[in-house]
């Protein structure tokens, strides 16, 4: 089991690098960033910041998507993080939820996700690649084989994540969700021929060590933020699809609207109609028992990195109780 | 008299962090970056980088422009590089030459450039900017007043320059004509009612300490390279234009293609009709009283930063030069 | 209330960094290091890795001692370090506890402590200094005003703290102890004629945020090795000296060997003879309430530098609890 | 062959930093500096800055002394810096010249400067030391292996040398000179049955790259300083001593006093008695190709590590020049 953190981008630079150092000698593997440009500073230039200032914690958008930035501007970045990190830089890749719609615009198809995956990736290894009608070619690329971890909910996303991505992304840390749409992608990747034995599969949630009350208090933002997605799927899918599980979908039966400009926001005025049973379910909360506990169970369900969104307050204290308490339990 | 350095991107990351730590402690005040993201490595994460190892070096790039990344992209960026540094960035802005040729693509136009600029500064200050049908704001940004700096040659752009740019980037070395182009930028400026006297001027051109015979072979690239911009410009004005001065377009008249993977190239095979004259007036070459001298020439021209290519070989060597016999002359 | 940590030396480099980076975004103003180059890696070379690691942070021994390092070498680390950081270098000064006694050696007097004090000041001002049958100056030095914090208990060195020192270094963090000794600093030093209204009262101590029952086994080698020190004092002056406080002597009582393998260890066996209320008084245990209530008692007493002993484990979530729950009651 | 730079220490820490970084990049090994503490800064708290903006360079004192320093306390420094740098350190030892002749002190003898070398390896490598009447062990030490180089000009210390020593150090570029020094500590190593297949030499030397006028100003403070090895050996075992080679001394017959406030300072008033002869041999001066011809003849003398000392002027050119030009035609 890998450990990972995961920036909102709303922490202070020197802050972001110092928690970063933190987590690499704490026994994390990974630092993800939200990559959301106009909600917070550019991901990017930030991961460059940290990755000059830690020497193995690996670094990649959590998600980033295809419609932001044109693709070879994309893997130019990606690239050149790479070459600048010895490699230390991977990709989480979404259809574009917030960075999209904060500038009013519909997320991507899933058919345009791909086809960005296999861009980039080609781009970054140094392959003249091909897209609309351009067509681009970095001389300087070194050949890394970079991975692209899919985020997906929906049925559809979820084949082609199995299909075309190196890993999978799943917001929530609900063993039993887990194993459902894991299960899903590992049997599109088996049906179309690959080895999936050495397939990713992560969880990222938030988490909070301590009170119950407070913890609840402090993620209670997160089942509201998933509930874009769910949103999405249900009114793709209809509320009744067998695809669908229905402990993912009741819960926003009471959902009214969502502000995005208070997106992962512990404070937002939009999460009323979520019940306590889905925040517990959604995140990991309590004593660093329940921790182990929970994290254990989603190593069964397949599991392969736990991802905290770092973003719920005390982050340091986090970073530490999982360091000193968690982490040692799963090496 | 400012000094300054620009890389061109083909540098490995370690040894581009050691030359800008080599030209801050000799006493260079900017290291400007080329924004050109399929021929180098994207410049935004390196400056990220050698940020990180330096802490009064300026840094930006030269030039960027208006037709490659989505504007709240681009100044989410700069923004975020601004708040990572204590503001040591500024922007040097052209219409897109290299990177948007690579993607075949045609350069944008002057009113295009100046809403950009009008936009960046905006975003990164923390206004609602509108642009296109999108309006973004960065509840993260922290007022910093981002300078601008405008590349031009041709009447419109200069004139644009004088009016919307915190200065003018002048890609050569010739006093004359350094004066003629600032000249009308400024006299822009006054007629548009600004303030001129803080206005800077950017002479931004190859240097060789050495040799005149190495030093043409090593920066007869230059001269071909703007005779890009020169023959765009002699196309819509016309050869006998009495906008453009004889001395800048004469030079062109036996230039055939121009390859833009061999762009800024010391070893480019687009070179020939170059003559030595245009090389010795474009740049500056030879002993290290040359160098002296042409400077002075240029602050007598108004220049205020005279940055040098770092393109052409022995760039640690280069540096050391300035450092030890050039700026000292002008502290 | 300035914060500060000290770091006893066993901590891994990268971690140490990661503390120290931690500690500065979280508002601490010092970092500390035991002196003790047996037990624990050379102090100094430590520091300067931290330095090129953080911006503001201050950092220093304490405590040096004048028995361990011949008087110049000591001198030029000090006058390195502060041209190193922008003189962010101060000195805690002793007599020479374990460092002289791992070396089978007893400590220095408390006249030879003060001769040091002046002697490096001066070196690190850039003065011509004699000592013994030498002299040293510095021809490089930068006129750095070094502070220097004297560590006392007995009446004696607390004399020479008031007379000598920018400061003076208790090691405990009762009130009512702290007020008596450092009342005697101040006296001395009133008496001597100095302006004593800029002068330093640190409080050190070990603290643990969390259950009582932990806090203490955690915390109680603390008064232990203390008791070092009262030992030292008895011997010198008596149990039933007027000069020395009761609450001080009586835990002593019980005492038997020390070893000093096991200095500042939380697991040394030579801990028996300590009792809760001793445990209690000289560190600060419990909510993180207990110990903003304690570091106003502190205040109210005179000190104006608290700093925690950062050795009795979960150093990270203890330097969290500190900057989230602490240190913004005292800002 | 290994090249190497060694500084003096006069250079400010962001130039030193600089540098360093600088020939890394350019293919140098090693940084080693002067250890004089109070001529020039503490150097092992600047090593550690170094260490923490480099990667693969090594670094170590040339030379430190067993006189300045007590035993356990150098050692402490030696280890925690090699924990540090991943064992990135090693020593080059003396008898101690300028740092002991600061203090008013003479050089320690040959016997006990081995007795250091074995007291700091054991040390460093962890195990239980004594040494005068003091024993000491680090707890913490890595188990490192330091290697030790000797520095040494007469008989005995040559014979302690190969005895004694992983290395020897010659400080001048010689190629007689070093092959008379060489086989005296290689045949001395032999004859006490090591194996000295892997035995280093280290030829030690300023160089200048350019004309020879000012070259040999540059560069003409060195067999000044030379020369107080030469008299030294020469007061001791007479000018005509069949085991000292009539060029290493006829040259300091003009020879009066030396200042050690000038120590190694170009433009010191105390060399008016060197000859160009004696410039010319003991560095390397002229066209890039004369150096790159000099260190051939060097290696074909059994030099495994060419050392420039970094402090004649002009220190980024001569670093530029060796990473361009120089050694390239060594690797």
């Amino acid at each position: 089991m890998d450990f990972a953190i995961t920036f909102k981008g709303d922490i202070s630079p020197e802050r972001t690098v110092a928690l970063a150092k933190q987590a690499e000698v704490g026994g994390f593997k990974y630092a993800w960033f939200f990559d959301s440009h106009v909600l917070w500073r550019d991901c990017y230039v930030m991961m460059a910041l940290c990755m000059a200032n830690t020497s193995t914690l690996k670094y990649g958008p959590l998600v980033t998507n295809p419609g932001v930035r044109e693709w070879s501007v994309a893997a130019s970045i990606f690239a050149a993080l790479s070459v600048q990190s010895g490699n230390r830089f991977e990709v989480g890749l979404g259809r574009g939820d917030s960075s999209r719609r904060m500038l009013g615009k519909k997320p991507m198809t899933v058919a345009n996700m791909v086809a960005f995956a296999d861009a980039i990736r080609g781009m970054v290894r140094g392959d003249k690649v091909e897209y609309d009608d351009t067509e681009a070619e970095f001389p300087w690329a070194n050949g890394y084989e970079m991975p692209v971890h899919i985020a997906a909910y929906g049925p559809k996303a979820l084949k082609a994540a199995g299909e075309a991505g190196d890993g999978l992304v799943i917001q929530l840390a609900d063993p039993g969700l887990v194993r459902y749409f894991s299960s899903q992608a590992i049997e599109a990747g088996e049906a179309a021929g690959r080895d999936m034995s050495n397939y990713q599969i992560m969880s990222a949630a938030p988490v909070w060590v301590g009170d119950m009350k407070k913890a609840r208090e402090q993620t209670r933002w997160f089942p509201a933020m998933v509930g874009n997605h769910v949103a999405d799927i249900v009114e793709k899918y209809g509320m009744d699809s067998p695809d669908i599980p229905q402990s993912f979908t009741a819960y926003i039966e009471g959902r009214k609207g969502y502000d995005y400009h208070e997106h992962a926001d512990k404070d937002a005025e939009h999460l009323d109609f979520i019940t306590e049973d889905i925040v517990d379910s959604f995140g990991i909360l309590g004593p660093v028992e329940a921790h182990v506990e929970k994290i254990k169970e989603l190593e069964a369900a397949g599991v392969t990195q736990f991802n905290i969104y770092l973003m719920c307050g005390e982050e340091e204290r986090i970073v530490a109780e999982y360091a000193e308490h968690v982490i040692p339990h799963f090496q």
